[in-house]
């Protein structure tokens, strides 16, 4: 006989707890949120995108791009191209093209490996219908130079509704260089999805490097378009002077030319804080709070927040929520301070939620209004 | 000029908390797992589907099927078909046809309104590319008799690899019909996708209900296949008398006339727990625990528990593992007791983790081995 009186049993290992919350909820300017770990385990993560179909990719920083379903599958995908994961350095930014549901091609920024050291690159490739490889990966852009040494590489790429590909650019510590025409350090391009210069990109004379867009920029690690389709940018300052700016065609953002930020060791930097010809910026931190990833919100989840700015803080372990109204910053808020620590990536999901990547707990976090 | 020095903004309704855990540990008898909620603010969730590609299904016992995918996108799908959603019945169990990658079927179990009452009944329908609605959808079993009241609908749906359909009925309060083989009320029923007869079904004579595989169950509300593709059941007893069956072609598993419970009222049921022609449960929990969904584990995420069986109790907020070895289960172990309320499935996700639905909670949890 197999009976057994289960009621009688020792339960083994009995894990007794309160039932406490599985979710943090905290008070916001739009009401109560409620903050999910919805991916724990990362290791130092950069960038994540959602793709159309409801699965999202993550890149972590040493070189992995992670594909990840809602049943919690977590597979690591093949055939990303080696980076130089060093410093700054390494897989940078993932975005799926616009078109993905029927091309199911996605963007990669990430330092390149070359003689000399380094040099952020951007490629284009189709993620495999079981998401295990990349297929027909094509570099579009490298930067040049390719510069040693492992400090601002940027970078951010934005797919703008007419197919161009928008990629900020770090001055790889060569302040000046952000200034110099002919490289593309410290610069946001404008390129076409096979790599060619858009025929109506700025002109910055003879000798410019291909595809500029705007100059002197310090370090861009976040970028995202408004409902109105144009860009806006977050950079790092030095011991203060990061900047949110809305970068336009043929401009020069002054870096290191003028900036509100001193040098580190607390000297100042450049000519001051304004000069013709040189753009201010729409807003500044100072001290600065080492800014990474950008969005914009389009309020469909939280409709008091449609188009203000999110913008997550390495250093200061929040969300800063930037209430824009048109083309100005009115005011901030400090978002989840100090609950996670430093904020890498920031965006919009599918649904209007609010998603953020901590690199400090590697994790990834999904907002929403609390029940 | 638009500048603003951000850093002497005052914050808004700033969220301080102190970083708590996103999600729960527990020790068990495979070590630390932790318990992440990973869908909130479900009303009466009965059963969680994953889809190949790692989207999920839920259904609400109200009649709402979701469909939900990594970007924490919830859609209600439409085309659903119209249930009775009072007392046990309403839409019950979902689960994606074997071939679903290819067909994108799912199959569906709910109580039917009908003349004199409700019955329940298995729908197989395609689930549109964007997930918005159910299309083509054909019933293809209907319970007979249908009866008055909403007690004891069961219901699971389980493919065996040879497409073949189980399905587990509950005797709808007529307990001693169970035993009549002229009805479908308390059977485990075999069917084909098309809703035909399996030829190679048992005989249980002439006037016998249509596809009956196995009798005299009361309300089986779990069911599982094993890794040699064998048939478990886990059903309500009385005041006692749970049992764990593995249903085999043409038994008879003696409700009400063995059981190992006693009625409501304390008074004996049937003839003891006993006699010739009938079968013993593998095991049985007395008092009840009120079990419903079941799931027995590949191993695949937790080796030490491969092969153990896994059921949800509604009353005593825990998941119950049985120990199995062959036939046997030989010990209990009661995980996350009096953590979550009311536990309604119980499945194995497609990476091996063990996940589970708490129908006071209105919520679905991942259970994975701690980091």
């Amino acid at each position: 006989m197999r009976l057994l009186r289960l009621a009688s049993c020792i339960a083994l290992g009995l894990g007794l707890a309160a039932g406490g919350a599985r979710a943090e909820t905290f008070d916001t300017s739009a009401g109560p949120v409620e903050v999910t770990r919805i991916v724990s385990g990362l290791d130092t993560p950069w960038a994540v995108a959602f793709l159309p179909g409801g699965n999202m990719l993550i890149t972590e920083r040493d070189g992995k791009l992670l594909h990840l379903d809602a049943a919690g599958q977590r597979i690591e995908v093949d055939g990303v191209p080696a980076v130089r994961a060093s410093g700054q350095g390494g897989l940078l930014d993932v975005v799926a093209a616009n078109d993905f549901a029927r091309s199911r091609e996605i963007f990669l920024t990430y330092s390149e490996p070359a003689e000399g050291g380094a040099h952020t690159a951007v490629a284009v490739a189709r993620l495999s219908e079981d998401a295990a490889r990349l297929e027909n990966l094509r570099v579009i852009f490298r930067m040049t130079p390719t510069v040693s040494g492992g400090r601002h590489f940027g970078s951010r790429v934005v797919e703008r509704a007419d197919g161009t590909l928008f990629v900020t650019l770090g001055e790889r510590g060569q302040d000046t260089r952000a200034q110099d025409v002919t490289t593309h350090l410290g610069k946001v391009v404008r390129i076409n999805r096979d790599g060619s210069i858009p025929s109506d990109n700025p002109d910055f004379g003879p000798g410019a490097a291909p595809g500029l867009w705007s100059i002197g920029h310090r370090n861009p690690q976040g970028a995202a378009l408004d409902a109105e389709g144009r860009l806006w940018t977050v950079a790092h300052g030095a011991r203060g002077g990061d900047e949110i700016n809305r970068p336009e065609a043929g401009r020069n953002y002054g870096w290191p030319v003028i900036t509100f930020g001193r040098a580190y060791s607390g000297l100042p930097i450049g000519e001051g804080t304004h000069k013709e010809g040189m753009e201010q910026p729409v807003t500044y931190w100072d001290p600065s709070i080492a800014p990474s990833g950008m969005a914009i919100l389009s309020g469909r989840m939280f409709p008091g927040w449609e188009g203000d700015i999110f913008v997550g803080s390495l250093k200061d372990d929040y969300v800063s929520r930037l209430d824009r109204e048109g083309d100005r910053v009115t005011s901030e808020e400090g978002l989840f301070r100090g609950a996670f620590a430093r904020i890498r990536d920031v965006r919009e999901g599918p649904d209007g939620a609010l998603w953020f990547l901590s690199e400090g707990d590697g994790a990834l976090y999904r907002v929403t209004p609390a029940d």
